[in-house]
């Protein structure tokens, strides 16, 4: 097998001592531009920098401040495209800050994501993004006496620990004021799974905005999802087969919507001529469909370059404001006014 | 600020031995069922185990093996649904092992790979699986000289070291084929992006296809694409603007496709009845496009699977194949026989 120092593990300031023959506090104070040391000496250590393919600005900035210039992130479904586009913000919020992000998945498990906390904290991490998640408030807040944690779905406050929490029920209520503005009267509800906080919250939009409306709540028009494609297609099916009369559907997520969308094709149902259709996320696929989705934007990029910024900020005891971006009405093409 | 063990980073065996008031090695030996010592000490260390949170059997292992139990994952695109099914397929293939995994993004730039995978061994991870990538297959060799590497996307077989490659030509061939047998004869291609070879070998198997039939090759019918929906998008537009004759198209990755099924779409060309339309990877969205997308499937998740087994059994020194599951035809309802 071929030896090659550019694929050695990473070098350490004493690894770069030991190849000038100087003393690791002489890098030391050479880095820093403290020292008064010898022409030779400097060369020699400039030398084996190269040699050993020290990163100096970065090492020894870990070396002053105790870093390792890694965050940790947290996600609860690595396959989900609703993580990708905050992953995709991270990712985008790290550029050139010399910060390198690593991501485990907590699988929607109070117990793995404490696990994974811990996991990242033994690996140094500088400080952890949990995306989502079903830990408890005050775990999040012992954790963060350890390093600085920002979260999103949850709101907290203090020098070491932020969340972010986005108007779910707000969002929701745009959706179904859309829905009602454009003339529909039977609006029905495709929901997310049980005990799942941003799916309550959505629900209890679509509820204000009917009561507002003076419409009747009809509770045969509520039907269970999941969040994923099959379940919107099984919750549509149901309502067919349950002979409900509607003319509009709101579905909890994009993703159910999505498997709403297949079901009014195999049964020959016009969208938006026949049945109008408003999603929730604004996934980039939603864009894509045919029609393309009329949805309720959630800043999921920007949460994750908002979430990075501020836990950088927190890393190096900056103040932070926890104020989130809108959710936003994307009115595409599976609405239309009710004939 | 509230205080609690349970939150506390994950001790280690000197916090045990520490606790309990006896030496390492006498928690060592008892660990490893190779103690004789007194009950009293037994009680001790146990008690110390469960205040400590100390997790013995990862621990024992990673301490007599000098293993972390964590494996390290480079991907290319965190944000991809490409990725994401190989990262399923990891995922699934850790469960119940101890193992956990940490995710980094090498963003196809081959100096970016090389930092991360840096970084991942100063991080102490037991192998590393690299998801794609743009690093040459010398430096791969060169690092798995360090720690065991598994790599997607090429032929690798040593005893630190081992790839899996899927063959996209047949893949492609298989698509091209597939339209060549429902009597199609002007098949339009939608290409990947220039030098990836993934995206060479599919156009080579579409050429091959049409060869073996004796159709025309004409490159007019060749569009180049990006493997991302917009690129879809507009070259299927290029080939309308250019007044091009044709009855199927075969896009170089499903994206591609749902790009090119939205230009479709607003032209009001109907999928199949018009237009046949074929992807290429079977991205979970695909059944749920309309109509659902005739693709070929690329075993992603169970790349992922076999990647991560075939890790294990690198990292505990045990012999292994890299044998791959074959593309796949998957006929859904983009496509039918020509009129």
């Amino acid at each position: 097998m071929i030896q090659d120092d550019n694929t050695s593990p990473p070098s350490t300031l004493l690894d770069v001592a030991r190849e000038a023959g100087v003393s690791p506090s002489t890098v030391s104070r050479i880095l820093n531009g403290t020292a008064k040391v010898s022409d030779d000496k400097r060369l020699a250590v400039m030398a084996a920098i190269a040699r050993t393919h020290f990163a100096p600005n970065q090492m020894a900035q870990a070396l002053k401040k105790g870093r390792s210039n890694t965050i940790g992130i947290i996600v609860q479904d690595i396959s989900s495209p609703f993580f990708d586009e905050s992953l995709r913000g991270v990712d985008d919020g790290l550029k050139g800050t010399g910060y390198a992000s690593v991501i485990v998945s907590g699988h929607w498990n109070a117990d793995e994501e404490a696990d994974r906390i811990r996991l990242l904290l033994a690996r140094k991490v500088d400080g952890i993004i949990l995306l989502s998640g079903r830990m408890s408030d005050e775990t999040v807040l012992q954790f963060s006496t350890h390093k600085p944690i920002v979260s999103t779905g949850r709101s907290l406050h203090t020098r070491s620990a932020l969340g972010f929490k986005l108007d779910n029920e707000d969002g929701a209520y745009r959706a179904v004021r859309h829905l009602i503005e454009l003339g529909h009267r039977r609006i029905a509800f495709i929901s997310g799974p049980e005990n799942n906080i941003d799916a309550d919250e959505r629900l209890a939009g679509y509820t204000r905005a009917l009561r507002e409306a003076d419409l009747e709540l009809d509770p045969k028009l509520i039907v269970g999802g999941n969040f994923i494609e099959s379940g919107g297609l099984l919750a549509m099916n149901h309502l067919f087969e349950t002979h409900q009369q509607f003319s509009a559907v709101f579905a909890a997520n994009d993703q159910s919507a999505y498997g709403a969308r297949l079901c009014l094709y195999r049964k020959g149902i016009r969208v938006p001529d026949d049945i109008s259709l408003v999603g929730f996320d604004d996934l980039p696929g939603s864009s894509y469909t045919t029609p393309p989705l009329t949805t309720i934007r959630q800043p999921l990029y920007e949460i994750g370059l908002i979430s990075t910024n501020a836990l950088l900020r927190l890393i190096n005891g900056e103040p932070v404001e926890n104020q989130v971006p809108p959710l936003e009405l994307i009115v595409r093409e599976t609405t239309r006014r009710v004939r």
